[in-house]
């Protein structure tokens, strides 16, 4: 973490005149602001001010927190292109990807980190823009962003602006969620509609007129967790399927857990105008990453109270139970088609949608 | 965190051949190892093999840890131009960087998380060096990786390949490190020469053919750090003099803890090649960066035991007390100098060197 973080507000020098006319008529991203000296203590204390609480404004090196109980531990790098997409942005998906990579073990997000990685030439005022929208999204979800860290290389080095985010959740006690963990005879319950995300990002990117409104599910899904852990503890896998889509998580657990799963495809809820654009394009929506979704694998006598308690949080009203941990076909995922037939679902193989996230 | 890492070994499919015969005749990083399909799968597989331990062999979307005490969190990225230098490459800076940010608040690194952003077409021969010096860094200095994720852009959207590590350590009770701890009387002792980071990154970015042999000194701070907390707690400050050099350390301590900071040059180890080199480009080794290096603020009274603490180790053979906090010019450094002048050292003001980790 850049010890520039803990510099205490109003103790920065002003800069040099040349650099802050500069600054004042262009506003942009200097490599001077990833040189560790003025211009980046400058950058960092605008952060710093936004994301203002104890552990930030303490600041050192690390930053140093009370903690008891056990821990979980994640990281997340976001390189998404276009950084702004309707539903949200680079920040905002910063910081619900790693809280909801957090809660999908059944933890509560407590801490970020945040290091950006920035072009030389970016907008100072964008950058700001997205700092705010990293707050809010922080607010929302009820955590803090404790440690963080800035680097500027050259104009051409990187791509705009790249987000990392780590970070630290509590797992209460009896709670042990894996996706080692699904049973023969779970139900898997899906949270909402899938591929959002995904094609919000490609019609940003790509500046398709489909004429649809599809927007990024972009969320967190810690609220929603929460709940569930209320009614029931027994919940044995919990997944956001993210890159690669459903198909590809649902594989993963299928693996992991050595488990064979059935979906029903017509269970599976897809908005009209996803469904219509992965037609127009060939994409199959089962492929196209979500980032406010979950996947829930439960034990059947609990089923309809943690289902119950998804569709009670607005994020989960369109919930459905998709299918179930079978004893056939160990290790795979197999689809019932809405005509009859079925087909094994594969992992993603190749690029679909690069940068998605 | 990329749940791919969670993929255990031998679960993976063997990839198509098309791309497996690209992959043979390449070695290159495609856009379709950053999918979070099966090349993801394939490259994270080969992650994990090398940093198995228990927590990210588990492995989901977050590694759930056990934790006890007051936590000390951290994070960087590292985008150091070239990634391969005279002692070290950026693997190896990434795990550094960060155990030293955590040893720096008086922690004991425990666990850390790596994400790497890569360009297409990067190696992969080359990917895996790093993540092998990533792996031994890790061993040197006693700490676990236990989450990850990988990210890939297009040619051109990224240099290379950029790496985040965040970091979890444990502060044990009794110690309180800060920057802003700095006391009136503190003796103030660096470990070691400084500027040898810099002056490195530089020859090997430049080419510069100075027959110098200056290698970075990028090692772990943690060892020495516990040597100095076993003879005594009462340490106020600890820093690692990087980006922005001893001089921007100095400063950000003497603003933090609102007081005036005095330094004797003649006291400051400088290896003679560093000085030749600075002298020949115009730069000052005091805000040259180092990677390997502290300046610890102590009581007087615990000094000569601390001194020799640091001394012990052999990352602290060069260490020397080279000033003392005192009651004139607060929030300021003033550096005397061998010829009886006083000069005030201000923080590194533009950009000397970008990219220098």
């Amino acid at each position: 973490m850049d010890p520039a973080w803990s510099l205490p507000k109003g103790h920065v020098q002003p800069i040099t005149n040349m650099v802050k006319k500069f600054e004042d008529d262009a506003k942009r991203i200097l490599l001077a602001h990833g040189s560790g000296g003025k211009l980046s203590h400058q950058l960092i204390k605008s952060f710093v001010k936004k994301f203002r609480n104890l552990p930030l404004a303490k600041l050192d090196d690390s930053a140093v927190l009370k903690f008891k109980g056990k821990l979980a531990f994640t990281t997340d790098s976001y390189v998404v292109d276009p950084i702004y997409f309707p539903g949200g942005d680079i920040g905002k998906l910063a910081v619900n990807g790693t809280v909801n990579d957090l809660a999908m073990v059944g933890a509560r997000p407590l801490y970020l980190s945040a290091s950006a990685i920035i072009e030389e030439g970016f907008s100072l005022n964008e950058l700001e823009g997205i700092v705010d929208s990293m707050n809010r999204a922080a607010r929302a979800a009820g955590v803090k962003i404790v440690a963080g860290d800035t680097k500027v290389v050259g104009k051409g080095g990187a791509d705009k602006v790249f987000i990392n985010t780590s970070g630290i959740g509590l797992v209460d006690s009896g709670v042990d969620i894996s996706s080692k963990n699904a049973r023969l005879g779970d139900k898997i319950i899906l949270s909402g509609t899938i591929g959002d995300h995904g094609i919000a990002i490609l019609n940003a990117r790509e500046g398709f007129d489909f004429r649809t409104k599809v927007k990024s599910d972009c969320q967190p899904l810690n609220g929603m967790v929460s709940e569930i852990l209320k009614v029931s503890k027994n919940v044995h896998v919990l997944r956001d399927p993210t890159r690669g889509g459903l198909a590809t998580s649902l594989n993963e657990i299928a693996k992991q857990s050595g488990v064979g799963i059935e979906i029903e495809e017509e269970k599976i809820p897809v908005k009209e105008e996803v469904k219509a654009v992965c037609e127009m394009l060939g994409f199959d929506p089962l492929y196209i990453a979500n980032e406010g979704k979950l996947v829930a694998f439960v034990p059947q006598k609990d089923c309809a109270k943690i289902l119950n308690a998804i569709k009670k949080n607005k994020q989960g009203k369109d919930a459905q139970i998709i299918g179930a941990v079978v004893s056939r076909h160990k290790g795979r995922v197999v689809v019932k088609t809405s005509v009859g037939g079925e087909r094994v679902l594969d992992m993603l193989t190749g690029e679909q949608l690069p940068r998605i996230c």
